[in-house]
This record gives structure tokens, C-alpha cells and sequence, in this order.
């Protein structure tokens, strides 16, 4: 068996998630794996309700508190299923918050997400009373129009969208009607006003863990108002009122989670974290940019993630052979992950809190040589 | 930083779950947690689609297949949620096996499991289909005295319950019901004809693995007839056919499964566990027995569960102050996590696959010790 300060190979993960840990994270947990701060135990091996445990538990919500600027009327609770869980979740828990089911109705963006919530939600109500908004092509309608139905017992949307690469930069207006927001792909890389929200969710393995463990935000006033069948472990009053243990949570999920939620305090929080992921994406975006055509992403400036970069090379089609060839050189050269999602195919980028400056600025150098050296391929006749 | 074979205090770990793992389980984690294989990245950062996941995860599920010699018309899955989940999932899956509502029924034994299961199922159709069958005090009922509904879409039951300490030892016979079985608390102590079950389920943190992941074992013909409402990561059809990746499953926690797997197949497999187990056990059982009513443990031996075991010290009401003091001379000795489920006191061993017999020895000569040292207590008129 090795020592812990083994070096290890040179890799940069832009995986789109489960994703890169924070080195010093990972560092952490190697050394307490078997032994636990002095307890002679994993904490893998501790029971739930040991005064260990709790204590990692409370003082990852405390810290999750401190970092979102979370108001006292609003529950954290660590479930499991992620976000696919929730999609389920959501509905079970606030369908019933207006009175009749007529007036139960929804408001969605962005394919994928759209897509898959709609496989849990339709089951609950007619989808007459669906108001579900998005479009062909991946951007975020005009505001203007929205029809939003005022009756609607809440409004979901997802805040980035990984596939295609598409981010709110603003909280939708509501106007009374609680919103409901999937941020697992940008939770904390930006600061947040959770007064606006009635539900946040979040799978933990983007930025702040590993999968396995979806953190829940809940406005106080809308627990209590699940449907019969919603199953207990997503019953979000059930959950609350137990501080997450009602059932076994998901323990060493939230031990890491918790880990990293100290790795962002000490990085400087989430403003640090907001700068950044602008400089990072502004280092990938700018070489597109730059790129005359060589890299290409089709998305409008105002609506591009900062944590899922997507583009394509040579032309918003793609170029088949060049892009396997970048894929194949940026693998060899430690840059890991990079292959688009199977729906769209390209490149994709993630630039999760984990990833730092200096490696976003070691990929970019990379694109710009790749460039450099491949230009010459686009118009040759063998392409 | 310490060196991986840094020495750690004595304690041995009989917690009722979360509970121990094998150190071999751990220390070969701890070596891995930074740089699997070689591969320059943790297991945690893994995409769940990639090559090197997707070997962990069919490794797991094979040698699971190969230990517990599952049929092929079976499928195997690792969702999330724990047991209280396919609390839930179950009658989402089950229920519409018959037709109509008014033959779906079930029959579930042992009151904690039973008062979680009936919270999620109540709520799926009419009590009155229900046919529950358990007693106040927790025993097995005598076969010839169930009243199995053979209309029922099927037949649920747990097989060991930790807060009492009471197993099955054979198999109940519903007579082409289908049979679901909780094995959270004793799977792979023992072996098992998976051809008479139609649902085994188990949550890891007690005999395979940490919490977070769950083994769902489905026989095929049962697929395929979830309720419109089920949601979509307890779709066992959906599930199924997505080999487990529906949704992002908890990654690290079905690597670590998976090497406990791998541990338990060098011991000699579900054989050898087996008659751990009764060793094990019975070096407990047998001070108890010896202990002329020091310890008294009321359950007929005949349902005595293997891997909890609880006992009162002085009479089956208890002592507390005796209790007290055993439980605090045991923690300084090492011996941690022997305080019996809240909601009935005492004393409670577990022993799962990860403690050994020289373990559960070293405890029966701590509880022979301490008996020798206090018998005198037990009639003491300050007591």
C-alpha cells in the first residue's frame, strides 16, 4: 500500500456528472476513510443517529445555510434519488396546493429536462392543465411570452440545462405562484435569492459532491400539502420534521458533500465561486469566439451556461472525423470527458466549481493549438 | 498526512447499521480514493456512462448473480431510496398484478417493518384487502394459522427485523403468490433459493456495502405493470431495462458494494458467512443462555435472529442502571453501538458479514466478565 502523497497522472475531468472533486476534498476523505477523527471508525460504518454522524450532518446544512444565504423559514434536507427523484417529488408534494385538480398546471423549459419531467408529472393530472413552454431550438423564450396560468399550483423550471448548454441568468417572475427550480448544475457557482423560491433542488454530483445525496430547499408554508400516495422518503414534510432521518440518508454522500461545502468556505465562498466560473467560461467562450468559424456554438450569448459549454467544430453541423480526432488528442493529453451527450454529440465542456481557473485556462491553450494545427483539415477535400 | 498502514485504536463496531464494513473494504478504498486504477480520477468523479463505471457496476451485479446463484430470468438492480423506498416502490409495481383493486393484498409480519411498510401502502388501495398478519409480541405466527388471500397480488414480508431480533428461518410458502421479501438485515448471511421469491430487496448498509444504494432482485414476469403514478426511478421495468442507469445511480456506493462483494466471495462466499453466522451468534446466545437470568433475551429460540440479537440484563423489563453501566464499560473497551433500538431498550449485538467470529468471541468473554463482575448488583437493594 502506497502513502497518501502519491502522485498521480496528469488529468483535468470535465465530465458532465458525476464530475471532478476538489482535490483537497478527495485528500481529506483518503486519509479519515478508515479511521474517523480519532472514533476508530469510517464514517461510512456509523450509525445514523450516532452523535458523529449528526454532527457532520448539521454542520454540512449550517454550512449549505451560511454559503446560499438560506432564510429561517425554509428547510434543508438531504434526500436520495437526485433529480430524476425530485421530478417525482415536486408534484407528490405540491399538486395539491390549489384546491380542485383543474387549476393544478406547470411551466417548463429546455428539452431534456422538460422531457423527463414530463414522464413523472403527466401520470399526476390532465396535461390540458399543462403549460409547459419550450422550443425547438435550445434558448429561453421572451419573458413577454409567457402565458403563465396565475391558478398554477407552481411553476418548475430547470436553471441550466446540461445537454444543450442553456442558463437562466434571471430568476422568472411568478408572481405569487411558488417556483420551483432544478439547479443541480449551477448550485452555488452563483449567489441566489432563495426568498424568491418555494422549492430548490439539487443531485449533489456536479457541484458540491458525489452522486447519491439531492439536496431540497423547501419554503416552510408548503409542506404539508402532499398527495396520499406520495411515497415517505419524498414527502418533504415527513422529511423535514425528521431533519432528513426518517430514513437511512445516504451517510457518506453527505460527509462528502459536507467536505466540499467547507472547500467553498475556504475558497472564498460563493462570490468567489460567481467570479470564477465567468472567467473560466469566458476563457473556453473566447477561443470559440476567436475561433473564425473553427469551433462554433450556436447558442445566443445571453443564454450560455457558464457550467456546460457545448460546441461543435467547423460548422453548428459538426465535423465528424475532426471531432474524434479532438477528442482522441485531449484524451491522450489528460483532458478527460469532453464528448458532447449522446443526444447532440460535439464537444462539451463542464466547469463545475471543482475545475480551477488555471485548468480552464490549460484547456483553452489546448483548443487554440488543436486549432492551430487542424485548421488546414476543414476545407480539405478528404473531410 | 499519515501513512495508509497508520494503526488505529482498538474498536469493534456492532452497530445495527449503518455498520461495519471489512477493514480489507476500506483500506483498499482509501488506496483508490484519489486515483482508481490508474486512471488519474476517483471513482466519485466517474461519468455513470463511462467504460470504466460501467465495468464496476457489471461486476458487482455478476458476482452478486454468482453468491447468491440468481436465476437468469431474474434481473438485478441498484437503485436508491433504501428499504422505506421499496416500501413504496413495491406497490407501485405490484399492486395491478390482478386485476381490479379489490383483490390486491398483503401479509406482512414484524411490527416495525410492518408500521413502515402499511405508512406507504395504505394509502394504495383499501385496508380492507389488507390481510396483515403479525402479533404484539414479535414472533413468527405458525404457518397453519395465515390466512393468505390467494387473490392477492402479492405477499410481503421482512425477513429478520432489527429492533426486536426476529428471523425467518425458512421461506413462507404462498402457493404461486408472488413473494416479496425485505433481506435487508440478513442478505448474504445465509443462502437463499431466489426461484421462490418474486422481489428481494435490501439496503447495503448493513451486510453489503454503505448506505445509499439498494439491491432490487425482480423475476421478469413481474415486470411491466407499474401504476401510471409510480414514479419513474421505482419503475422496476424502467429501471431494468436502463441496466440501473435510468437515472444517475449512487456510484461510489455501488463501488463499494461491489468490493465488499469481491471480499465476500475470497472468504469463501454466502457458505462461509453462513456459518459465521451461526458461530457467531451462537458464542452470544450461549452467555446468555449460561447467564442463570443475568442476561435474558425473551424470544423463542426458534425465531432468534442471527445477525441482531437483543437482551435485557436482569429481567425482559430490564435494568436500567446495570444496562447503563454495561453499555458505558463496553464504548471504553472498544466495544460500540450496543444500545438497543430506542423504541425498546437494552442491549442489541449485530453481527453482519463484516464481524468476525474472533470478534463476536471477544464480546462474549466482555459479557461474561462484566456478569461476573455485577451479578451481585442484580439483587442489591440500591438497584
Amino acid at each position: 500500500m502506497g502513502d497518501l502523497r502519491d502522485e498521480k497522472k496528469f488529468v483535468i475531468n470535465f465530465s458532465a456528472g458525476p464530475a471532478k472533486l476538489p482535490e483537497t476534498v478527495l485528500r481529506q476523505a483518503q486519509k479519515e476513510m478508515v479511521d474517523y477523527q480519532d472514533t476508530g471508525v469510517s464514517v461510512m460504518e456509523m450509525s445514523h443517529r450516532s452523535a458523529d454522524f449528526s454532527k457532520i450532518l448539521n454542520t454540512a446544512e449550517q454550512n449549505l445555510r451560511e454559503l446560499l444565504e438560506v432564510p429561517d423559514n425554509y428547510k434543508v434536507m438531504f434526500l436520495q434519488g437526485g433529480g430524476t427523484g425530485q421530478f417525482s417529488a415536486v408534484p407528490f408534494n405540491l399538486m395539491k396546493l390549489k384546491p380542485g385538480e383543474s387549476n393544478a398546471a406547470v411551466f417548463v423549459f429546455v428539452l431534456r429536462a422538460l422531457n423527463l419531467y414530463m414522464i413523472n408529472l403527466f401520470p399526476l393530472h390532465a396535461p390540458s392543465n399543462l403549460t409547459p413552454l419550450c422550443s425547438d431550438f435550445p434558448a429561453i423564450p421572451e419573458p413577454s411570452t409567457w402565458n403563465l396560468n396565475p391558478e398554477a399550483s407552481y411553476v418548475y423550471y430547470c436553471a441550466n440545462e446540461t445537454v444543450h448548454g442553456v442558463e437562466f441568468k434571471t430568476i422568472p417572475e411568478t408572481n405569487g405562484v411558488p417556483l420551483v427550480c432544478d439547479m443541480s448544475s449551477n448550485i452555488l457557482t452563483r449567489p441566489i435569492d432563495v426568498s424568491k423560491f418555494g422549492v430548490i433542488f439539487a443531485g449533489a454530483q456536479k457541484n458540491i459532491g458525489c452522486a447519491g445525496v439531492t439536496v431540497v430547499i423547501v419554503r416552510e408554508d408548503l409542506l404539508g400539502h402532499a398527495m396520499d400516495l406520495c411515497p415517505s422518503i419524498f414527502n418533504y414534510q415527513v422529511q423535514a420534521s425528521n431533519n432528513s432521518l426518517y430514513n437511512t440518508p445516504p451517510t457518506y454522500s453527505v460527509y462528502i458533500m459536507g467536505l466540499v461545502f467547507n472547500w467553498i468556505k475556504g475558497q472564498g465562498g460563493v462570490a468567489s465561486m460567481d467570479r470564477n466560473s465567468s472567467v473560466k467560461s469566458s476563457a473556453i467562450y473566447t477561443v470559440v469566439e476567436e475561433s473564425e468559424g473553427f469551433y462554433c456554438c450556436p447558442l445566443d450569448a445571453a443564454c450560455r451556461s457558464r457550467t456546460n459549454l457545448p460546441f461543435r467544430i467547423g460548422s453548428v453541423e459538426g465535423n465528424d472525423a475532426l471531432e474524434k480526432k479532438f477528442l482522441e488528442e485531449a484524451t491522450k493529453a489528460g483532458y478527460l470527458q469532453l464528448k458532447g451527450h449522446r443526444s447532440v454529440g460535439g464537444i462539451r465542456v463542464s466547469l463545475y466549481n471543482a475545475v480551477s481557473v488555471e485548468e480552464a485556462n490549460l484547456l483553452a491553450g489546448f483548443m487554440r493549438n488543436f486549432m492551430a494545427e487542424n485548421r488546414h483539415l476543414l476545407d480539405s477535400p478528404t473531410q
